[in-house]
């Protein structure tokens, strides 16, 4: 099996967008490359993040950054390469990523390695087995610390930003001197994820825990933030980790309490990654393109001047010049098209790549002393007069950020079911997608059942304090929670 | 030759600092520990960067971010791992790295890979590899590209930040339809790079050109920074290469020019690392830890109370709380140190972290409303009045940074030499440390000798445009340039 494919000396461009409803795996991977967020690279399952790609994913950086900073985190970096002794040491753990490891064995003059070292695929190990040389008192606690950095997990089948061999995220690990102290952090990031999925990708999502079958491999108790894309699959995107002493026991993490007895740590890890930008796609985008949230669009405002010659176009540019800087300076992220395509060109790539607003300039906006709005979801024409233009730019992209979450709250709720049964469960996944909730008893045999009968049909998460009504849609015992079906990528 | 090393069970913790005169290597080692900057980890060669290192990249990274998306750099991400057929294509290049590269032979189910993966030691390859489809036309042209990311070179002796298995960094690679676009390139990034060292770090630097010998691997010239350290040594802080068409005809990277013909582009690369880091411990710390330069400081003042009891504590906690979110507000990186030790005890730790302002607060202070400002360079005490204070600190902090640059360059020229003839260098060299300029044919022959009969001594840099006077130091032909010489890191 060749594992480097694809000559780059041949490049495959994307003529045309499949459409949305005819083909939805390839419109996506369509509109990520036409869009230039990223593209694939001749190592197999590994990515080349593009500019406009790679600056969503600072912005979402940026937000989080600050987020989890204000609380008292602080970003360290640790080694990519872990001894495959260290991975060894919590069992759960290796076991659930062993498979999807790539190793190094030879290195520079040494030549063979004695000891295979691990590319990360996420850094429990390495962390727990250094983290604990800084903690030796009670009074060292808690550590919560965070690094950004890039991850290998050998899949077999990749999908841009999806699911890669190498993705970019952050990764949090966090020690406390007590459970609930954990608990609560697992509860406090889970929150931030909500807010970068809500309030800055326009994302509404599902907030709860995973089953036992669907937790992190090594947790006590997994939660998750759970998204619906477009073709109504779900989309796990952030999860947030509670391990008790597991890992604290396993790498020697240990503390002097108050009582001066010896105590392990309780830990937690958590995390984003660049999945959240085909996240962004999946969930907005149409048969034009993206629709980008303004929080992390690139460019939120494109000008497209309209002239017929060159003399017009000197007339509409004084025009922009007059005010261009203003609009940048109020922090709008505005960009200014003056290539050589024709206007409709210029709609249709700027559409494409999800630009919130648009405002069309010709001779008659300059008479009128104003710019003709477009925006990116209603595609109506307004005029806007350039007085007040700064402030009026940042209400429309107030405005669009709402009116994105709210379609997609919309799209959601529309998509989302309710079964008393494992037959209507069953019979709706024949054919349909959304989120089904069902009463559920919480044993992995039924989870199973549900997942044989439909083909791959999984439990996304659930509300642990919100007790249920009724019987398990399986076996008909009392449920214990109501959860969240759905299939998802 | 075991690869995995140390145990982290049993910390070993640096108790006191070694003295800069005694054994500058090991002063470096404890500071660069004690300080909490970073720390040796299980895996060989590779460091755990600690918050207090991490957040003075931070800064730098900022800095520099800022820098080149000023001049339309745009930030993408390419893959960690390159097929050592993409690496084999520049002859020269491959044969300067091979030595250094750690391969991933075994991944996941796959087993053993078909062909070897490197961990990237630097991306030109990849990035040559890849960027090639994206460009069609001189109107593609330039492509001015990023990346921050982690990079591995297996070196076999390592040291904290300056020479690690694995660093963090940016690389920098452009691609234009001119030579002298590219080599106008080479140049504006050089001149970002002095400034990061010089406005930012407070380090004055050499700028110039590497010699034949010195160059990049695969490179037409190489330019760098070069900082003098306090005992005398070099550090390469920067480098920016131009590599003509080397690379692009490896890599068939070529556009369509004006006149239709097909061209290939001329292109740069360009890096610094977390090494400059360890720079900056060693161009400015002394016998009592870091001295910080307030720019990248990631605590510019810290406040320490002084009291006897516990309403003394109370009658001081509620003075600097009048004023401590003033200064905050005002943009100064402000700690308050409320922690249980003493006040003798706190003067000393901030002083090893190089904290730039230090501000006692006594029950007198009090009374007067005023603050005792102590820096970490003259160590003198004088009052502040609480009045203005933010202001004021704004002020202290200005000078700080141009004071420590003003040292470190005093220092400089204080062990910077000229010298005619090899017998004089070499004499020098023999105990002597330092920079020191000499005439030069500019011819392998005679650095080469240089660094045998030194035992190690290197051409740094070279102005390329300022003629030199007199003759050869080794071989008496007519010099082409003026050159410094000295040992490096």
């Amino acid at each position: 099996m060749a594992d480097t494919i694809e000559s780059t000396q041949t490049p495959t461009f994307v003529r045309e967008i499949t459409k949305m409803s005819e083909d939805f795996d390839r419109w996506y991977t369509d509109v990520v490359r036409k869009a230039e967020l990223a593209d694939y690279s001749p190592v197999r399952g590994c990515m080349v993040v593009r500019p406009y790609g790679y600056a969503i994913w600072e912005h979402i950086q940026r937000a989080f950054d600050d987020m989890i900073k204000s609380s008292g985190h602080e970003n360290w970096y640790f080694p990519l390469l872990i001894p495959e002794s260290f991975l060894a040491r919590e069992a759960e753990h290796v076991e659930g990523f062993t498979p999807e490891v790539a190793w190094v064995t030879e290195a520079g003059k040494h030549g063979r390695l004695e000891e295979r070292l691990a590319i990360r695929p996420t850094s429990e190990s390495i962390i727990g087995g250094t983290v604990g040389r800084y903690i030796q008192s009670h009074r060292d606690l808690p550590v919560l610390l965070n690094q950004w950095c890039n991850v290998v997990r050998w899949e077999m089948r990749t999908r841009l930003f999806l699911r890669t061999a190498e993705f970019l995220w952050q990764e949090g690990h966090t020690f406390h001197a007590t459970a609930q102290e954990a608990m609560d952090e697992v509860d406090l990031i889970l929150e931030y994820y909500r807010r970068i999925a809500e309030d800055w990708l326009a994302i509404p999502v599902l907030v709860g825990r995973k089953s036992e079958t669907e937790k992190f491999a090594g947790a006590v108790y997994s939660k998750s933030i759970e998204a619906m894309m477009r073709d109504g699959l779900a989309l796990q995107a952030g999860t947030s980790h509670y391990f008790g002493q597991n890992f604290s026991q396993a790498y020697g993490i240990s503390f002097t309490a108050h009582d001066n007895r010896r105590e392990y740590c309780y830990t937690t890890s958590w995390g984003i990654s660049t999945r959240l930008v085909g996240g962004l796609v999946m969930a907005h985008g149409d048969d034009a393109g993206l629709v980008l949230p303004p929080r992390v669009a690139p460019v939120q405002a494109v000008v497209v001047p309209i002239f017929r010659d060159a003399e017009g176009r000197e007339h509409v540019r004084r025009f922009v010049e007059t005010w261009q800087d203003l609009i940048r300076d109020a922090g709008v992220r505005l960009r200014v098209d003056w290539s050589e395509e024709r206007p409709g060109e210029k709609f249709n790539r700027w559409e494409l790549k999800g630009v919130p607003l648009r405002l069309e300039v010709g001779p008659r906006d300059v008479e009128a002393n104003q710019v003709m709005l477009v925006d990116r979801l209603s595609r109506e024409r307004r005029p806007l007069p350039v007085a007040g233009l700064a402030d009026r730019l940042q209400e429309e992209l107030d405005r669009f950020q709402i009116r994105l979450f709210e379609r997609a709250l919309e799209f959601r709720r529309r998509n989302t079911y309710e079964f008393a049964t494992l037959a209507e469960l069953v019979a709706h996944f024949r054919e349909g997608t959304g989120f089904a909730w069902a009463p559920w008893c919480g044993r992995d045999e039924c989870e199973a059942r549900v997942k044989e009968e439909t083909g791959g049909v999984t439990t996304r998460n659930f509300e642990p304090d919100v007790p249920a009504q009724g019987t398990c849609l399986v076996c008909g015992r009392p449920a214990r929670w109501r959860v969240a079906f759905g299939r998802s990528y």
